[in-house]
């Protein structure tokens, strides 16, 4: 799926050697790491061997592994690193305590030659998500379009994935999916909505479009990302506890209140997003997703909803790649004010973080998160995260 | 269709005599209107009669005019001005200038049992809107969901009538529009994309959602609105032409730069809208409806693009009524921090706003569009709108 963007989600992994050579750096031991400095490579191989054990400890079957994997480093690849492998924790916790159950399959309630409801069944939101959305291909590539909702889903990770997975079938996808209550209306200082999400791909023939955005001004994984790199939070993006701006991104995580984006516009579209997907698909939505206690949450954040939408836009034009490669050519020739800040089309700066991963040959991770790696290596007696470069330093674009 | 909202939209008039007993006030001619204060009230019916006669003076078919005039009312009533009788004079232009064909019908290019391309054949937007959406209803009857796109249309007004149309067939309704490059993408100060709108809308037992939004911050409706108000805009809405913010809504309209909603996520949402819109429908898009020249505006707004999808929700959850209404409530219950400014639906300051017309019994206009329409009415030698009660202040609801 990932051909154009380099071979590092291939499977063909890039090797340690590769790697070794190219930074002329032995490979060294975790435990060499002593302080806390930035951020360290790490090849695709390795962070997917790590992700597969630690998910085997926890019962996930070997079959399930990849799938889990494969979302959680396409996400780090694309540079969304807050539904990355930062993540990782979350969904071992959410294994471990929370009302996730590994043996669950989607399965379709109804469904018409076009559209179909799911139950998700508290399946992994990833099995969820790519189970809808292979649903609304299918219906898409026969009759032109494939509209799906589901119930009962847990987090589905970076929406884009599932976008892309319209998209390696010649599809335009849609993908919005709600989340528990974490974003404050407009005037509010309660959080009564989710930063509910928005992703939307399409493929030119030279060129793709690739929308990823929660309602929020940030996601949450961006709050989290933020923390992991003990960095300040721009004061736009989260309250307090007591409703007011916060720059720390610890104290947002724990009073879970997030600002909509472009104020009233953001919020009515996150209302759009939670009747679509939450509403509609027989899920929670709204205040019902609004945690009190934690027993609460683990019945709340089980009862996500997503909706998925697959089109085949050559049904419409059929030179819909032409065109859309053109439409790319208009937006990069938007003249900016900075000449070193170009207007980039949706899903542009991915790409271009995508091609800087495949010049390191590895992903890059900061040294706190790996350090919270080590931990749970030593706590699932799992062997922790190889390195290949340590305390690297590399360049972080400015788009 | 309005029969939720109040009379005034129903054809069954609110009478003059009525209006006159409410205010106790005489109907006195508008000519009797000699200084610029704040506004006047018109029944829906004389405001009607006025833009038919102004219609019929450039050779609009009597069958044709009901659906012009309906659009524009059902915007006003609904405290829409931006979309609402202010446009009166940018139809009648399109109609004698613009490349508007009053004789063009909107015609199916291609089409399966759940999708169509339709070519509008520069018949005027809401003509185009209302085929398009109706011809996704009947598809979304047979089979859940239909999805319509046309190129070749002009503005269509009001996004959210069409999903109204959707609604009053039962079914849920996306409307998605493009329109001339009027926005500039964050960074820039040429407009390179339109503020494509979208409006989103479906039906409780007792309640009802209705998003209609620009992805700028305000659309260039409100900005025109704000002119004929004599009002300034805040800082945040428009550039002028050196793509400095400005606060005049003169200069704010002459240089046609608007600033997306939250940045980059409104910028990112018109690309994507314009992408269903514009490039997969066949019509223009981004800097391909950018007008130089006059000659080219005429050309370029055309070609719009509209996309609508009609979905009927209760193939999905057979409670859905019963689900919104609960939704409403729950974002009614937000506790705002000021308690004079609840929190309320997408929709449900329209709705107040068309109570507080019902009330009122007439719309109400300020005098300078009044003014406006004297001058039309002139010019086309068509009776002046009658005034039903003049220099009223009516309570302009805060919300």
């Amino acid at each position: 799926m990932f051909s154009k963007f380099g071979k590092l989600l291939q499977g063909e992994t890039v090797r340690l050697s590769q790697c070794r050579r190219f930074y002329g750096q032995p490979v060294l031991p975790y435990d060499c790491v002593q302080d806390m400095t930035p951020s360290s490579l790490v090849i695709e191989a390795e962070a997917r061997r790590f992700i597969h054990d630690c998910l085997r400890r926890l019962n996930v079957p070997f079959e399930k592994l990849r799938c889990v994997s494969d979302i959680m480093l396409a996400a780090d690849y694309r540079g969304i690193h807050g539904m990355g492998i930062g993540r990782l924790e979350t969904y071992l916790n959410d294994l471990q305590y929370g009302g996730v159950d590994i043996t669950a399959e989607p399965e379709i309630i109804s469904q018409t030659s076009v559209t179909a409801q799911v139950d998700g069944h508290g399946a992994m939101g990833v099995f969820v998500g790519n189970f809808c959305m292979d649903l609304a291909v299918e219906k898409a590539i026969k009759s032109g379009i494939g509209f799906v909702v589901a119930k009962r889903s847990y987090d589905i990770g970076m929406a884009s994935w599932y976008a892309f997975r319209a998209m390696a079938s010649g599809c335009v996808g849609l993908v919005l999916s709600n989340s528990p209550a974490m974003m404050v209306a407009p005037g509010c200082r309660e959080a009564s909505i989710g930063a509910n999400c928005l992703a939307f791909g399409a493929d030119g023939n030279h060129s793709h479009f690739m929308l990823d955005m929660a309602t929020s001004v940030k996601g949450m994984g961006a709050v989290e990302w933020a923390n992991i790199n003990d960095e300040r939070i721009p004061v736009s993006w989260a309250m307090d506890e007591s409703g007011v701006p916060t720059t720390f991104p610890g104290v947002a995580l724990r009073a879970n209140r997030l600002n909509p984006a472009g104020g009233q516009n953001g919020y009515c579209l996150a209302t759009m997003i939670d009747l679509l997907c939450g509403v509609m698909s027989g899920a929670n939505y709204a205040t019902r997703l609004a945690a009190m206690s934690a027993e609460e949450k683990k019945v709340a954040s089980s009862n996500l909803g997503v909706a998925m939408l697959a089109l085949d836009p050559y049904v419409f034009v059929p030179d819909f790649g032409e065109r859309l490669d053109d439409f790319k050519k208009r937006i990069d020739n938007s003249t900016p004010v900075d000449k070193s800040r170009p207007v980039r089309m949706a899903g542009e700066r991915e790409r271009l973080y995508m091609r800087h991963v495949d010049e390191m040959g590895a992903l890059s991770f900061p040294n706190t998160l790996l350090a919270k790696f080590k931990h749970i290596a030593d706590s699932l007696s799992v062997q922790p995260m190889q390195l290949a470069f340590i305390n690297a330093k590399p360049k972080y674009l400015r788009f």
